[in-house]
């Protein structure tokens, strides 16, 4: 079985401010303290199952450069700029015309590239399986992870507990997010997973559903498809992809399409959704701080303080976020680590897009 | 009648780290948000009652350039530079036997370099009642604060209800910074009143009085005055000053003597112990924040925050003071204002000594 890789790096996450930046999300920064990138942890996560020249980035002109550096090892012809965001269907529908005119029977992973896992063995093991199921049944399948509370800031997946394949279970529905008093009827249910985000399919299946629930869209994958390799592929590229409708792949071919199994993944998943995950993510100094950086401490607990050149003393605090960077600081209450997007838009209304 | 005054400014605080640094303590900072420092402030609030050339500042060789800054038009040769500290009496000493080699039947009005106040001309009519007292009745006079809480922090000083004379009372009794219980109690007793350090007597009483309770410092003080002027000055003040007890005037003189009056200072004193002062001081922004500098706050109350060059982003903070510097950021609870000196004692051991 040949098996590909698509790594999704087109985000601009605001959530990580100021350590990311318009031109710096959230991907390619190293959150976890070991100093890996979250786009390096997840190609190095994959790599046992695939060959380097058979991974592929998603990304936008602007992080070019960035995957370049970061992963100097992916072929360039793999680092796939999107002429501008049309959310996950056209970004997929990209990868897997470029893998199709390579080998349109490869098995075809689709991963984010800002997530954490902590179990990598069972998350290979995981994905092994899933390539399995999507190659034998032609279907699409996708990694859902076992929820231990009632998040509401994530969609679910109903699955059929008695249809089985393999460790797969057929899809019953997908699952808008939810408010906290159904998200905790799923949990005690039993039979809901969180949507990861993380997919796995033959390129063959994959552009099928395109033909079937997007046919305008897989229209203008066929053009961009028939340039790869040609003078006029940049310029074809542009035109067609801009034209696509911005759509998630979720909501364009999974709520759609029949024959989707899920897989429980239960490897320790972290969305690493705000500086709270880093809180979790890393290790504490015993009262809770994760601290790194030019810092000295009194009195302060549950605190994640990342310093830069700055000293940063913290002086009887609790629950605080404190980020230093070269030229902003962010202070935040753990509680409030959501409203950070309100500092940019401050910034932006008085134009100190510098800081943005 | 001749007033002199002089203004105690060689304390090194470390309240205010870190604005205030050991090269740039408390009195030489602007912390009133007007631009004008602690001690530029002191000189202007006390000028109208004395002449230019009879203000002295006594400091030490470490801050002279700081208060020439600072204090272009106080003549050279008024600022007095301790070789070393030796608490309040030996400094009052030393400037008494400038002020005596002057003038010995001036008044002497003695103030701390870094306390605010608010009604500066209540202040005034104080203190020029305060000099007719210290003038007529050749009497230790102090300027004591009428307490509007029962604060631990400070010492007391009770008087004699009965016995006035214009707007002084007759001292009873010093009394050391209390425990809570009977700081409540002097506040129902009425007769108490917070020593702040501000003191007034003619040069020729406090001389007196050095002789009296404070011989051997007299005997010192007497050879350093007699070198005023001579080639041997500083020689002589470096010998004489080091071989000085290092006593407080409270202690020292104050506990001791008789004939001492104290008037009920009410003229909105701060003597700006921490930051907390600040937010006590400053006009808040109807949230209860007192902010300045490049900031931008989300959902933020009752906070101090001090910007300097970089943008500090302060997100749903509460009762949190935040002042950044070019090389070091504190973050503190306001609570917690009284620990930033562990700050500093971490950093001595850890040999980060430039930050101090």
């Amino acid at each position: 079985m040949k098996r590909t890789v698509l790594i999704m790096a087109g985000g601009k996450g605001e959530r990580f401010w100021p350590r990311s930046r318009v031109s710096m999300p959230k991907q390619f920064l190293s959150l976890t303290g070991d100093g890996r990138t979250m786009i390096q942890l997840t190609v190095e996560r994959i790599l046992p199952l695939v060959e380097m020249e058979d991974i592929y980035i998603a990304t936008n002109e602007a992080y070019r450069e960035l995957v370049r550096q970061q992963l100097p090892k992916v072929p360039e012809h793999n680092i796939l700029c999107e002429p501008a965001g049309r959310n996950t269907a056209p970004c997929i529908g990209l990868a897997a015309v470029h893998m199709a005119a390579r080998n349109e029977d490869a098995v075809m992973i689709v991963l984010p590239s800002d997530h954490l896992v902590k179990d990598n063995d069972a998350f290979l093991e995981t994905f092994k399986e899933a390539c399995e199921i999507a190659e034998h049944e032609n279907s699409l399948v996708t990694v859902g992870i076992t929820p231990n509370y009632p998040e509401t800031g994530y969609g679910y997946i109903k699955y059929n507990r008695d249809k089985k394949f393999k460790s797969g279970y057929e899809v019953e529905r997908f699952v808008e997010k939810p408010e906290l008093e159904k998200a905790k009827a799923y949990l005690a249910e039993g039979s809901y997973l969180w949507n990861s985000g993380m997919f796995v399919w033959k390129v063959s299946t994959i552009l099928k559903c395109f033909r079937e629930f997007m046919p305008s869209t897989c229209e203008g994958l066929i053009k961009i498809k028939a340039a790869i390799g040609t003078k006029q592929e940049d310029e074809v590229l542009k035109r067609e992809f801009l034209q696509l409708e911005s759509q998630s792949v979720d909501y364009g071919i999974m709520e759609k399409a029949g024959n989707i199994y899920i897989l429980p993944g239960n490897f320790g998943w972290d969305d690493v959704g705000s500086w709270l995950a880093v809180g979790r993510i890393r290790e504490n100094d015993g009262d809770g701080n994760v601290i790194q950086g030019n810092v000295v401490a009194v009195g302060t607990k549950n605190c994640v303080i990342e310093g830069a050149q700055k000293l940063i003393a913290a002086v009887g605090l609790e629950d605080i976020i404190i980020v230093d960077t070269k030229d902003a600081t962010l202070i935040a209450a753990k509680e409030s680590a959501g409203e950070i997007k309100q500092v940019l838009a401050r910034l932006r209304e008085t134009d100190r897009t510098q800081y943005l």
